[in-house]
């Protein structure tokens, strides 16, 4: 096979398909205008790590000004430990004698903040940090309607602070509240309604908070497609974007998201013998997430393209257009996050020519 | 993290979460039958590799009589080679100078029989082969109604047939033809008689290639949805199926497939906090698979799973039960294929102890 850095130099259209290209002049763009929005804004910004999954992009995010990252699992976070980064969140809960083992291991190693909803779960992590003579910072997870994890935001999740807030080795250092449900609302406007009021419910919460006698530093929330409106309420103190640094086409058809496309995945037609109205190219449900729908397609006006198997998709032309065998060509992914998870590797790209090849390091770290 | 070698001889609830689980007995089992039926039937077995993607497995079929495997992509291919597979039918074309090299340098190192549904390809290869002096083995892909890869049945594939075999460098073997539209054909009468009429184009090919004077020494297709009404063609000489093997719940629920479940995610309970008719756990979309519509959950009678994002996913339960926080249970997943391609590894387990960890060394080779 030939060796990564041998790609080094080389056109994009050298590289062998399928293949996950990232832009690093639009992801820099990008990073640079959520930096700048935050700071109008007057949040911190804390990105989520699960959509690059990759020490490198990280280390461009907290050069720009963001605070920490945000992880979702734990072994996203020990491979971001592994890659030099010295403040993470880990925004779900921590559950299980052996990953609770785990946390306190990282949380000897980097600065962790983790996330609580149960008191039985808190005791848990109570008991193992004393067991160790640490003490671990955590956030209260409350649900401002989105109704996954968290505590119900208000008296529930105001009850379980003070509970857990008691116990010894762990430090309350305030709530983590995800409107998951709002992302991708249109229009714009109602989005921007319904979010104000998840922010109530999470002000709502922070108030009950403060009149038992707790006092909070951090409430973490919002999206790409929320964290506009969110960082409105002045209660909130930072964001967790995740999507903004590479999009996708379901954020691309989301309004007020003004992001640009730094993911790609490059495709070949492979064949053109069964139908004359299509073409099949070797990009399938291996290479490219269906959970948001399919993938758009790129510099083609009027072509879609639609999963045709594992292995294979379909390129659809109104007139019959016919493209060659082995021609390239890009597909915009519709769901960033789990269309990296499905790749080993970035092929870094600057206008058109390869630049570097990065290992998505914490690819399939769902334990 | 704990070594994977210490987790042999553990019980599987000891095991972290999420993980694919695979159950080496029902695999045993699942592989007897399909090597059993096919010997009653009189056709050959050549299993396909992109479901399992492990050169373990396909060792286990070729040890059942297989008599070689299928793979969907060159470089599966190539890691199945290195895992010591020497007899490979590569079932997708070869397209693209990086590639035909690729498919050169590893017919060098095993037998490989690749396929071909373009003339213009057809000559890509025919050319390489000639530089490389090696003659490579090949069948013409034909689709019988499928209308993804391969030429129409009848006519214009036997006419690309009498091109491409006088071709320098090329050996003609026979034909491919998949009916993939017809693996999930529910009631099972109705698959029968679409698949005899799919079996009956294939005939039809053969017989105008036989007219035209070239020799066919195989005719290889059918999955696992469609083997036993494929095989009764006569023409039909191996038979490609993948699935058998793990099973999944679509397979399950299309009748006539009689092999069992031997792949499962275990998962755990990480939050009950936000409603009192579900539990939150551990396996979202990048965990599980949902082209084939969402995991079916074992062992809990009335309880449904639904993917609740990336990470997660909620378990209901139509009387509002709860299950404790870290409760561990499985889930059968929707689609093999796509799910095993999330992990990293097997952790091989005999009546729930784990027995051994087999690296998923062919996940995410999509190139």
């Amino acid at each position: 096979m030939t060796m990564q850095s041998d790609l080094i130099g080389r056109s994009v259209q050298d590289l062998d398909t399928p293949s996950l290209l990232l832009d690093l002049d639009v992801v820099e763009r990008n990073i640079a205008k959520m930096a700048a929005d935050a700071r109008a804004w007057g949040v911190n910004v804390r990105p989520h790590a699960k959509t690059h999954k990759t020490p490198a992009v990280a280390h461009m995010q907290l050069a720009a000004g963001a605070i920490g990252i945000t992880c979702a699992k734990l072994g996203e976070a020990e491979v971001m430990a592994d890659g030099g980064i010295g403040e993470i969140l880990i925004s779900q809960e921590i559950v299980g004698e052996l990953k609770v083992h785990r946390l306190i291991a990282l949380s000897q190693r980097c600065h962790v903040t983790t996330v609580i909803d149960d008191l039985e779960g808190a005791e848990a992590l109570s008991q193992a940090a004393g067991a160790a003579g640490i003490t671990l910072d955590f956030l209260v997870d409350v649900t401002p309607g989105f109704g996954r994890t968290g505590m119900p935001a208000g008296e529930p999740a105001a009850r379980l602070a003070e509970q857990v807030a008691r116990l010894p080795g762990l430090h309350f250092m305030g709530i983590q509240g995800y409107e998951g449900h709002l992302q991708f609302v249109n229009p714009a406007s109602e989005r921007e309604t319904r979010v104000a009021e998840a922010m109530e419910m999470l002000a709502d919460t922070k108030a009950r908070m403060e009149k038992a006698g707790l006092q909070l530093q951090i409430v973490s929330t919002a999206g790409t497609g929320t964290c506009r409106f969110a960082a409105r309420n002045p209660v909130v103190t930072e964001i967790q974007p995740g999507s903004y640094v590479v999009m996708d086409s379901r954020y691309a058809g989301t309004e007020a998201v003004e992001f640009d496309h730094s993911l790609s995945i490059l495709t070949s037609v492979v064949s053109r013998a069964a139908r004359s109205d299509a073409v099949i190219v070797d990009a399938g449900l291996k290479t490219l997430s269906t959970d948001h729908g399919p993938a758009a397609t790129r510099g083609l006006p009027g072509a879609t393209y639609e999963p045709a198997g594992d292995e294979h998709g379909r390129i659809m032309y109104p007139d019959g257009h016919q493209l060659p065998l082995g021609q390239k060509l890009e597909l915009i992914p519709s769901h960033c996050d789990t269309t990296i998870n499905l790749h080993d590797r970035y092929y870094v790209v600057r206008e058109g020519m390869v630049v570097d090849v990065w290992n998505i390091d914490a690819r399939g770290r769902i334990q």
